[in-house]
């Protein structure tokens, strides 16, 4: 099964492709839909939509897996970042309905073991489960594929992490 | 020149499209995109950037003017309506560049002269600024006309609300 990973955010947006057997995963691509502080708020919003678009018309995945937003409690950053989420859920929701998510912990959890590993423990795990040479860059870009493997891993009990 | 007023909602987004010369308005439609809770939130946001899609091939507005949000402290409510917002601006800026933005207040002022005046008081001058026999139903679709007509007076100095 073919899943991409999607790690929402306004100036970056991480995304990873991998194919899931079950058992074992490959990683097929990974990158970072950009988007710049110069254009305006609609412009980025609108570039991340295509952007998205884009992904899923090259990659076809079947599931779609996204890490779920964390707030600290700025209502401004809020709505900005939801809306970015928003327009991702929005193109994806509009190419199929096998959408999922996981917050950070059930990422780290799936991938390292435990819910409150380190950023370099969860990207060097990534780099050992997809038997690939180096970490996936920006960061961004590895959130997103350690996201996909952890729907990969979460099976028959992937029901309960849909989106709502 | 033709505007389009949103009001930007997950729930239901209103919007209301009006005609105006510079010294007066006339309403040409106005209603509600409504979304349900039995619906995915994904769901809802693909209908709502499909609804102000179909809005903007149907109406050809020139202009397009958004009411700003306004929220409490609620961290959800605005990761979602954020996303509402965020579909609604993306479908609109595939569309065109000419996008505005007002506060409440902002509109009330332009509407009823008054920054703090009553919901009420600005339904009642909307409808005779438009001359119009009835209030437009629901709320969230007189708020989106009030907003056009706030648009249509900021005349020249319209550029200051253009989305950034």
């Amino acid at each position: 099964m073919r899943i991409l990973g999607i790690d929402p955010g306004l100036a970056t947006m991480g995304w990873g492709v991998i194919e899931s057997d079950g058992y074992r995963e490959r990683l097929v691509q990974y990158g970072a839909l950009i988007t710049y502080p110069r254009d305006t708020f609609p412009t980025r919003l609108q570039s991340l939509y295509e952007g998205v678009r884009g992904l899923l018309s090259t990659f076809r995945p079947e599931e779609i897996a996204f890490e779920e937003l964390f707030f600290s409690k700025n209502i401004t950053t809020g709505i900005q970042v939801g809306g970015a989420r928003g327009v991702a859920l929005a193109a994806c929701r509009g190419y199929t309905d096998e959408l999922y998510e996981y917050t950070p912990m059930q990422i780290k959890q799936a991938v390292v073991g435990y819910g409150g590993a380190e950023k370099h423990q969860v990207q060097m795990m990534v780099r050992m489960l997809l038997n690939i040479p180096e970490i996936p860059r920006p960061d961004d870009a590895a959130d997103a594929v350690a996201c996909a493997i952890c729907h990969a891993h979460a099976g028959a009990g992937r029901s309960q992490f849909k989106i709502k």
